[in-house]
C-alpha cells in the first residue's frame, strides 16, 4: 500500500493506494482516531451489490456500527432533493457530530456525500472510498463536493476535504467496461495538461491498462493523485491556478447539461470537450496541429468519443456554457491547450466558444 | 461610524456600527473592492417593506445593480425547501461566482443567506446587513450560518464568514417591541456568560436600552460584538471554547423545536433556556442561590418569558435536545454557569437535563 499525504495544513490528509487493501479500513479509521461508534456507509444500487456486505463486515469486526444509507445510482440522483432523503437518513440513523461518513462508489456519491458531510450538523468528518476509476483520480482528491441544479452541474456545493482517502484498485474490477474507459478520460487529461511523461506512457500501454492491469493501474492512479494534489496544494479554492483542471469540461459539462446527464458519462463528456478545446486551440492557433492529432489519437484509442452529435442544438450548449460556475463578467475562462504538459487560460465568451463548434467535428 | 475586526487570518473582516450608516453601504463595498456589477440583495417580507427601496437606491446611486429577492418572514421558512427557492432564484438572477448575496434582515434571512452563499457556486462573497437587535449582536458576527431540518435547528449548515458587516441600530426604530426584547435575551447572555461589567450596566440602563436609545444602543452592540469576537477568534469552529456562547441554548433550541417555533421567538426560548440553565446550575451546586437570582431578575425585568410552559412535554424536550448538533456519545455539552461571567461545560445526558425541568419553574 502506498500513501501520499495532500499538504493542505490543518486539512492535510493521506491518500492510500494500493490493491486488495480495502480490508484494511477499520484499521485505517482508528490510526485516524476514529471513536468506534456509528459510521455512515453512503453508496449507490449497484456499488452497494458488491461491496456493502464486505465493508459492514470490516467495520463490525473493528468494533463500529455501521449506518449504510443507499442512493439509487446515476448523475440524476445527484440533486437536493437526493441531498435532503439523504439528510433525513442521517438523522434516522443518528448520526452524530464525529461520526464518520464514508463516501463508498463514484463522483456521484463522493460529490453527494461530501456535501452532505460539509453541511450536515456544520460538519461531520469525511471519507472517500472511491469505486470507480474516475473518482480515484479525480472526485475523490482535491474537496470539491457538490449536487446539480437543473441549471448547472455541481451548481450547489463546498469545498471540504476529505480526511482520508483509500483507493483500492481491485475494485475496478466489478466496473462496466463503459464506465472504467469513462475514468481513463480522466487519466488522459493529467498526461495532457500537466505531464508529458505520463501521455507518452498512456501512449505505450494502453492496451495494459485497459486489461484493468492491477500493477499498472495502481501506479498510473498514483500518478494521477500526486497531479492533482500538486495543482490543489497550490490553489485550494480555485483562486486560480486549479482551474487547468477543468480541461475538456466547459464544453464536457455543457453536454452533460444538453442531454440532461443521460447520453454520456462524465469521462465521455469530458473526451468530447478535450477533443473540442484541443480543436478551439489549434484553430487559435495556439498549439501545432499535430499536438491536437496526438490528444485525438489517444482519446480515440481508448474507445472514449470524438464527435460532438451533430443534433446537439448549438443554443442549448451556449446557454450550459452561461451558466458555468466560473463565468465572471460574461466570460469563461477557458483552458487551452499548447503543448502536451502546457496550457493556458484564455477569456471567451460563450458565443465565441460555441462559434468553434462546426469547425470540431472534421 | 466604529469598525471593529474580527481576526481571522486570510478570512478577517470589518464589522462596522454606528447610528443611520446604512447610505454608506455602496461606497463601503467599493472599499471592500466589489465590481459594480450585479449584488443579490435577501430580505424578508417585513424588512423588505422598510428598507428594500432604500437599499435598492443606495446600491443604484454606486452603480450596483441590486437584484432583490424577498422570502416570507419567519422562522418557519429557514428550511431547505426556502434554500431551494432562493437558489432557482440566484439563478435567475444570474449571480456569478463573485457577486456579493447582502443579508439584509434578521437571523432567519442571514442564517438562510449566508447558506446559501457558502454553497451556491461553491461560495459567493456574503455581507452582513442585520436589522433586527438579535441579528446584531449574535447572529451577524461569527460566520455561522444554517437552515433548520425538522429534526433539529440548525441542523443543516457551514461556517462561512462574511466579507463585511454593517450594523445600522437606527433600523432598530422599525423593529416591532417583541422583537427588540427577544434581542435583548443575548444581551443579558453576553453579560452572563462574559462579563460582569456589562451584567452591571445592564441591570442600571435597562429602561434607557429599552427606549431604543440610539447612543446606548450603540455602545451595548459594540460590547457585545467585541465580547462575541474574541470568543470566535479563539475558537471559529465551535472546536472547544466557542461553544459557551450555546448558554441558554441547549433547551432553548429544544423548546423551539418541541413549539415547532411558532410559540416563542428564538430570544424568548433562549430566555426560558437561560433561566433554566441557571436553575440546573445553583441545584447542581455550581453557582450560588444570589447569583441565580440576578440573572433571573434580570430577564424577567427585560420583559423576557422566565417559566417553561407547564404544558411542554417533557418527552418532547428530551428528543428535541438529543437531537442537538453538539451531541457526542449520547452527552450534551451543557453550558452551566458558577458566577456572573464565568461558566463550566458540564456533560450530560438529555435524560439528566430534563430531569431538572419540574423543579425550575419555582
Amino acid at each position: 500500500m502506498d500513501t501520499l499525504t495532500l499538504n493542505l495544513g490543518a486539512r492535510s490528509y493521506p491518500i492510500h493506494i494500493g490493491s486488495d487493501i480495502l480490508s484494511t479500513l477499520g484499521q485505517l479509521l482508528k490510526q485516524q482516531n476514529f471513536l468506534t461508534g456509528r459510521v455512515g456507509v453512503i453508496t449507490d444500487s449497484h456499488v452497494g451489490k458488491h461491496y456493502r456486505n464486505p465493508v459492514t463486515n470490516i467495520l463490525t469486526a473493528e468494533g463500529f456500527e455501521p449506518v449504510v444509507i443507499e442512493i439509487p445510482a446515476g448523475e440524476e440522483h445527484k440533486n437536493l432533493a437526493w441531498l435532503t432523503f439523504l439528510y433525513d437518513k442521517l438523522v434516522e440513523g443518528r448520526i452524530e457530530r464525529n461520526s464518520p461518513l464514508i463516501a463508498l462508489g463514484g463522483g456521484v456519491i463522493g460529490d453527494l456525500t461530501g456535501f452532505a458531510a460539509a453541511t450536515f450538523r456544520r460538519g461531520v468528518p469525511f471519507i472517500q472510498i472511491p469505486t470507480t476509476l474516475l473518482a480515484q483520480v479525480d472526485a475523490s482528491v482535491g474537496g470539491k463536493t457538490a449536487v446539480n441544479h437543473p441549471a448547472g452541474k455541481n451548481l450547489i456545493g463546498a469545498f471540504y476535504q476529505p480526511r482520508m482517502v483509500l483507493v483500492d484498485v481491485a475494485v475496478l474490477k466489478t466496473l462496466p467496461k463503459r464506465e472504467f474507459v469513462s475514468g481513463i478520460a480522466e487519466v488522459i487529461k493529467y498526461g495532457v495538461i500537466l505531464s508529458p511523461e505520463l501521455f507518452g506512457l498512456l501512449e505505450e500501454e494502453l492496451k495494459v491498462l485497459l486489461s484493468v492491469n492491477p500493477a499498472l493501474l495502481t501506479s498510473v492512479v498514483k500518478t494521477c493523485c500526486q497531479l492533482k494534489a500538486l495543482v490543489v496544494e497550490e490553489d485550494e479554492t480555485e483562486g486560480d491556478y486549479r482551474a487547468i483542471l477543468n480541461f475538456g469540461h466547459t464544453m464536457g459539462h455543457a453536454i452533460e447539461s444538453a442531454t440532461s446527464y443521460k447520453s454520456f458519462l462524465h469521462g465521455e463528456a469530458v473526451a468530447l470537450g478535450m477533443v473540442f478545446a484541443t480543436h478551439l486551440s489549434q484553430q487559435r492557433g495556439l498549439c501545432r496541429p499535430a499536438v491536437r492529432d496526438r490528444v485525438v489519437r489517444l482519446i480515440k484509442q481508448a474507445g472514449l468519443p470524438i464527435d460532438i452529435p451533430q443534433d446537439l442544438a448549438q443554443e442549448h450548449l451556449r446557454i450550459g456554457i452561461e451558466a458555468d460556475k466560473k463565468v465572471t463578467a460574461g466570460k469563461v475562462k477557458f483552458v487551452c491547450l499548447e503543448d502536451i504538459g502546457k496550457t493556458r487560460f484564455e477569456f471567451l465568451s460563450a458565443a465565441e466558444i460555441v462559434g468553434h463548434l462546426y469547425q470540431s467535428a472534421s
